[in-house]
């Protein structure tokens, strides 16, 4: 780290920093310009949030962080891709994985028609909300676990894994017992009492960027799940907020690429949160596999003007079934072999 | 509602849309123009969500909402100003209430020392964090249930009534025990699963607005409290996310006086989590003083360049006497008889 | 358009509504319902700007435009695709247009080295600024009348049609007589006075899509070309601010998708402004092309560590010609042929 | 400025480094860490915007700015405030300025009218515009020189000196004959051109902030004025773009006293575009001035819902008058004596 000294920082305000750094475990070096002196904190064993406290510190202008400061789901740790496994199905192992399903489970028969559907176009996972955060307190919140019950099921006819989101520590067992992969929705990728409780179980998490995470928080939030023990982690981007309105969110898709060479977890898209309209979710499905994702997540209903939430986001079984075939994946006809 | 027809909508679409809205439990109104057709559901009984998906079906090219989707804590309900009674200390009566104390509770000393500070420097409240949100894993992350003991201990010496922050359900308990005012952190706004366990907590919840929280997004977030039975909400504008990384947030001041046209619930202003900046904290706490607040809240620490969070942007302790004279507060010397 | 009263609007209120709505030269539909009355504004030959402006009369919530208010560039007007011929090269024809060259031209060899060598890598257009919009009023601002004799010295030699940017309405003249597309440049993109005069001018323009433009405001500029008689008109998404800082700016490959189904007209991606990180150049290239985009214009640079404008987000020599390999186009050996 | 090497950089890399910086003016400081290098670049007479390309060498990881990249604006150079004279004014003297007058300059009378009665009301100012930036094409443009001269007509009346935009280079003279400030709009803030033709004005100038423009941005936008020889530059903080679709913009007080802190010159508020709601006016206007604004700048119209532009953010007559006696501004009875 470095801190910047004022143009008018005293001698004694330098030694001042100078005496802190070293006592935080850091070596102290310092650059005297014609304008102004910086002073680095160098060493890997030191108290970083102590310097960068030294902001507050008489004559001290600014503190630069110079390394990143994350550090187990950096690639400069670990080189190599890590691959996640969700039940057989391989995750950053080079194959783009495709999770379909409906926003919301409404019912058993939304969810089997819809799962079938996708298998036979080609899908690797099975998506659905079991339990929903939603806006306004009087929308559909979820049936809970009747939606895990038919999502298991759904899973055990058609061979496909599920991803369904867990939104409080106190669902996280009876989500566990069902899912094969648990997703920390946008909203709560910064609720860090669940993140710790994730980091003990022992299933793969799928973390969602929140709509105004920077890459470096979102890969922090990851960091908890590693630093907690948990190393099966699946990140994915679903759009950030900006002052575009025309889209619900705007999908980040260099973030895909930059957060693959800042680490070695696998990364996903969400083009149906990330842009709100169904229109879009096919381009931008395919630009998302250009620039470098490990897979989709993508929204499907059988009857979307019907769905209970996210209709207008939502491909129906045939313009899904299209899609798959752009995307150049055979539909698999005989379901039961698959 | 309004359905706004795709130019290129048929007979049928039209019809099958206004079947839509009967079915929903609306009155449906066609205005027929020369270029398009739009559709009314009048009424107040039809179940919303269900035209909002109407999006999604065939010939639409919008679904608009007309009135707001917030009701118990819409001033349209109730026009007089909520008062949010917090061990005594009134918040939306009119008076402006200050509440200052670390960002994190440290020790008992810096605790009390600070809290003995503030009051008498005319503080009506006390701050001070327990759990502490961390975009890292690594930086401290709260002394937990023995902070919430120094702060009662405060408490209890300075007669200041105690805010402090819960992040997790599992928490919510405790820290109801010995705080007369539980926090919903910026980053929790949108965790539903503790927003429903607070409104069945017996005591005043402070709601502060998510960084990329809209308005209508944030009073929604306080409808959860209102409709789960608790009405005791103190909402609290502390920055939000944008494009500008002088400050670390952009403090909305606008959206005070905002929601106080829109909603009969107090609202304060965080000046230090709204800038980051120490020099910042005095002027942002006057303007919002200017614009309405009914109160602010301020974070203030004896020794800032030591302090394990937010250092940058706290107070001294004759830092925040100074802004309390310029504000004018009295300074209660006498802190027994406070 | 829709008036939406308030709930509290009298009768008074909205007579007064309805009058203004047929003064104005619409219809005026009410549809009353039980919380509020909305006014629909029907017919093609009114006043809009007059109805927008009732947002200020007694009783009016609100005042929604249900239609675009964009007409020549829209794909409602022209459902063909438009195809500029810029010089012989067609953009928005089905072929992907690569139009690469330095920032800044600095130099004559700075510019036939760059020409010669995107020329040979098969690049399709040649860019380079003559006049440079500098953040800085102490950095470089280009050469001027100089560099665009550079440019055309270079489109002569390798056939490729040159697009350089022109900032000011007295350099139009100049600009268009040397350059083959005339660039409006992000900064400028509401520059009215400029698109005016570029209204006029017998040359393709690319108009760049502003860092804070929606894509409404952005369509808006495009008609400002159109409206004024310039029909051969490209827009770029070179990126928009956001609160990310990873990246130059974010990229919002969703907007191309969307302009494309919104407009007739051609669009481009820029992806060495959309990310500023060379190393982001290559993904963010392919992705542009998966969403559907026209063509690209990257930036190269023979030595990027001593561009003098760019040099982080400039490719070099060879990397352009490894990412036109990747991007499958076959590099052209014989440039004289070509 | 530092040049933050990667942990990887190899000692050939890092040689390069130091070789350029020498190269380029500066000396080189080497702090070896455990972990990488950092180079601090020292000195006042070097090249910056050559050590800034390095960050496309090899080996680099980041190059970081350690000084403000402004000069002539900025408190180092200057600490005492500017005072800037319009016509008799004093804007930066202590005393906050009210500038009044409608968005367009619409007739003479409806500006005649508009000025009479915003004397009387206590403003010192007039605002009107006679070259109008509007989105769309279609929109109302502005009367040009004829609104000059009803400006000039209504300051000679009333004694107010007027401030009126300049959109185009080609206006400048004409403008500059008429007004006693000139304004650059917000869309135009980075117009490098007409900034540069407005440095050799002997007139005020008004520079607006650009809706997705950093503070560091709008600051060296001022610089072109400076650098150019024009030191009368009075900033306006206007709203900026955010994710918030309630406001029109975000209004960004901090920016005004993080730009009192970081310069001498004046600034201004514009709470009228900054909230687009007539009703936030009057509370951003008290929160403008607690925060340390120069003065303020308020659209008022006589009959806004009929206004031409900006009709739901302008004050009508006694509405402004009003809000003066709020501010505590005496209503001045005798016009002519003022």
């Amino acid at each position: 780290m470095i801190v910047n000294m004022k143009r008018s920082a005293s001698a004694d305000e330098i030694e001042h920093v100078i005496d802190r750094i070293k006592e935080c475990g850091f070596q102290a070096h310092v650059v005297r310009g014609e304008e102004r002196t910086i002073i680095g904190a160098v060493g890997s064993s030191g108290r970083r949030s102590e310097i960068e406290a030294l902001r507050a510190a008489p004559g001290v202008a600014d503190v630069i962080q110079i390394s990143h400061p994350f550090k187990l789901v950096s690639r400069q740790l670990r080189s190599e891709c890590t691959v996640v496994d969700v039940a057989g199905v391989k995750v950053g192992g080079g194959d783009v994985v495709i999770i379909a399903g409906p926003c919301s489970v409404e019912s058993r028969e939304q969810l089997l028609e819809t799962a079938r559907s996708v298998k036979a176009s080609g899908a690797t996972m099975l998506r659905g909300g079991a339990y929903k955060p939603r806006t306004s307190p009087y929308d559909f919140q979820g049936l809970g676990v009747e939606a895990l019950r038919f999502l298991k099921e759904a899973s055990d006819e058609t061979g496909l894994p599920i991803v369904t989101e867990v939104m409080s520590e106190a669902d996280v067992e009876d989500v566990a017992q069902y899912a094969d992969m648990l997703q920390v929705g946008a909203r709560n990728m910064q609720n860090f009492s669940l993140l710790r409780k994730l980091a003990t179980v022992p299933k793969p998490i799928l973390l969602k960027r929140g709509p105004s995470a920077t890459v470096k928080e979102w890969l922090l939030a990851a960091e908890y799940l590693l630093a907690g023990g948990n190393h099966d982690v699946v990140l994915c981007e679903r759009g950030i907020k900006t002052f575009e309105t025309a889209t619900r969110n705007t999908l980040d898709l260099a973030a895909v690429a930059l957060v693959k060479e800042l680490s070695h977890l696998p990364v996903l898209a969400d083009p149906s949160h990330g842009t709100g309209l169904r229109s879009l979710v096919g381009p931008m499905s395919k630009a998302a596999i250009a620039v470098g994702a490990d897979g989709l997540i993508i929204e499907v209903h059988p009857c979307p003007e019907r769905a209970l939430s996210d209709g207008p986001q939502s491909l129906d079984l045939p313009g899904f079934e299209s899609l798959m075939k752009e995307l150049g994946r055979e539909p698999v006809r005989d379901v039961k072999a698959a």
